[in-house]
């Protein structure tokens, strides 16, 4: 029987001619992620193994959550990962400075090809499916055995197809078509399985769509997102620099899948996921009501220079509803300063936003942008569970840049046409 | 008998034709001003008073000390101090995104002229006395009592005359002066003095440096720190838009002072406070053995144009130092633009620097660079008290942008002539 594209790369790391659902075996991985949250805890599992790092070249750890730390327990943290770092020389430790929200920074820098995995004690690790390679979030103790081993085990996961068709509308971006597609399927509708991405629809996506849409397969419960290779993903590698050699996979003809999930691009709408499941999805021009505090732009889900493009194109000449608090967070050093070479971040200063130095900060309550009670956010972040950027009575709105950025010219959710001369 | 320049400022607001050092007075505020820590208990005591503000265009409220905010109590006092600007119509309430440290905001929006009083609930808007104003700090509890009477009360404070000379040499900036004076007279040496400068030194002084001196003024105990008006500050005053009348004071010729300092300019050079009090000042040149974690250039008391400016030239075409984060915090909104059109943004990142929204952060232990323990910052802010930017056991050592910088590219105490090609 024919495999699916996460399933091939899982034979070929296992050493083994083909695998099929639901067999576990013991693969190697190309890369072991870490960040400031994760990451002393996994050292904390891999000191007591006693073994070297398996290659420090393919472990990467980045201090994105909580750093430039927010308080004296993440700074313990990051203190702890660093040290580390320093000892077993850790070629791809990203400090403050020379950092960025790891899913954006992984695959800028280069650290990811089509057909390898890579496992981080990250749940958005997912996110490099998008180069066609085989990512996934693990737990800490996992991380750890990895670092050691340069192994991990797996249950072979089934796939859904998502078979794309059409041309995407304006306004209308990777954001929109990973909520409309777990509002379709559920917050659980690819429990460990592999969202695999296929049809002509796919060569109209940016790399950035498609990241985005990777970056949340997590929130529909799958293991793992899996864009094919064409020319923009060739195009990206060739931009970040891999030189290495890698193999692209592609699914057999005769892949089973558990389900196939066909997506009309042309019939898509800009999309806000209310509160508080990711799944609870609605089309953006029926949020007149819905009178926001705060919009954030940026996360590992929508912060790289598309996105601040987008929002951009939106805020050129606007300004921020009186009544909300907009935060922009470029995702990684070098999209910020290509976003002020762009002339964006003018746009976003000129409009009355906080431009963030690069960090994860508000998407998981980390700071830079917390919810007191009451509050609503619109934010390009991947999570809008109960208190997920601060007060346990505050809400989240899940959106894309473009619609994030119209509802805070607005103040209300806003779709982007609306707000367009 | 003759007065001070405070002194005189003192008898104007009181309708007094004259005071003394000692008198107990009632006198009119110009402008009363709190932040997002003293705004909140501020706001409690002004409700028990149960009377409307005195004048909704002489209060001025900044979230800028946990803002964007970091947590859910820090979310919960900005909503409380926001939610009594909109109820109350605030004129200078300003908002995430239009936002600075209040320090360098207030004087930036023409909110500050000369022979003005302003009271703040935050100790250094002593800070403003740079453009000849009377400003210092008060409690939660009077800035509430002012914010309904327009009024507070005061001791007339004795004088210190600090009589400058000579030239600046090329990178002793105010940071060096004020350390350097506080070095001389203690921690303690202006207890609820006036620190009136004045000498034909002052002209060599640029408005950054005098604001620098007053805002440090209380770390030497001091009331409050004040210059006389010059063309500088007629400038300055003129490119903030300030149109409205007001009038210089100087003081008496036989006006009392308790005590003369002379400080001449030209044999200053850069110094370091090391911990744990800014008395405790050291020739930046002598730090070679100390070796550093952590810069961090911004502040009240550093973060304006020219602060970036400096720390630009010296990092020009330099790495910040491997085992060194470095944090960069423009003052407001509008001098992080303009750092940016300027390309001073641009030598950070280029360098290695993280570049933060304008906030207060880590200079209180707040956020954004918060230490760990056994870790040391050169830091530009004001206070270097145990445990100040974080764990009790970090260290801070308190310098001047140019000395930051050299130190950041060095990774040790450096004076930045060490590091000019």
């Amino acid at each position: 029987m024919g495999m699916t594209m996460t399933q091939k790369i899982l034979a070929k790391h296992a050493h083994r001619d083909s695998v099929s659902a639901g067999d576990l075996l013991v693969s190697q991985v190309d890369l072991v992620l870490a960040n400031d949250i994760t990451g002393p805890p996994a050292i904390n599992e891999f000191e007591k193994i006693g073994k070297p790092v398996f290659d420090k070249n393919k472990i990467a750890l980045v201090p994105d959550h909580f750093s430039p730390c927010k308080d004296i327990k993440s700074a313990t943290m990051c203190k702890r990962m660093r040290d580390f770092a320093r000892k077993h020389e850790i070629k791809n430790y990203f400090e403050v400075g020379q950092m960025g929200i790891e899913h954006a920074l992984l695959p800028d820098k280069g650290l990811v090809a089509p057909g390898e995995i890579i496992i981080g004690a990250d749940s958005h690790t997912c996110t490099y499916g998008a180069l066609n390679a085989l990512s996934t979030g693990m737990g800490q103790t996992d991380i750890g055995c990895a670092m050691a081993s340069g192994t991990s085990w797996f249950k072979v996961p089934q796939a859904i197809k998502v078979n794309m068709t059409g041309k995407l509308p304006k306004y209308v971006k990777g954001k929109d078509i990973i909520l409309t597609i777990i509002g379709m399927i559920g917050v659980d509708g690819a429990r460990y399985q592999s969202l695999e991405f296929t049809g002509e629809g796919v060569s109209e996506l940016s790399m950035a769509d498609r990241l985005t849409i990777c970056n949340m397969a997590i929130e529909a419960g799958g293991k793992n997102g899996i864009f094919p290779v064409d020319e923009k993903t060739i195009e990206f590698l060739k931009e970040r620099g891999v030189t290495r050699e890698w193999e692209a996979v592609t699914a057999d003809e005769d892949a089973e899948y558990a389900r196939v999930l066909d997506i009309k691009l042309d019939e898509l709408v800009p999309v806000v996921a209310y509160p508080h499941l990711p799944e609870n999805t609605h089309p953006a021009k029926e949020g007149h009501a819905i009178k926001i505090d705060q919009v954030v732009i940026g996360s590992c889900t929508n912060g790289r220079l598309e996105d601040l493009e987008q929002a951009a194109e939106i805020l050129k000449g606007h300004k921020v509803c009186d009544h909300v608090r907009m935060i922009i967070i470029p995702a990684t050093q070098q999209i910020y300063q290509e976003a002020m070479h762009r002339g964006y971040i003018d746009t976003f200063i000129d409009a009355g936003a906080a431009v963030s130095t690069p960090t994860c900060g508000p998407c998981l309550g980390g700071y830079m942008g917390i919810l007191a009670a009451g509050e609503r956010a619109v934010s390009t972040t991947n999570r809008n569970f109960r208190g997920r950027m601060g007060h346990v009575d505050s809400e989240v709105y899940l959106a894309s840049p473009y619609t994030a950025a119209a509802s805070a010219i607005t103040g209300y959710i806003t779709s982007p046409e609306e707000v367009v001369k």
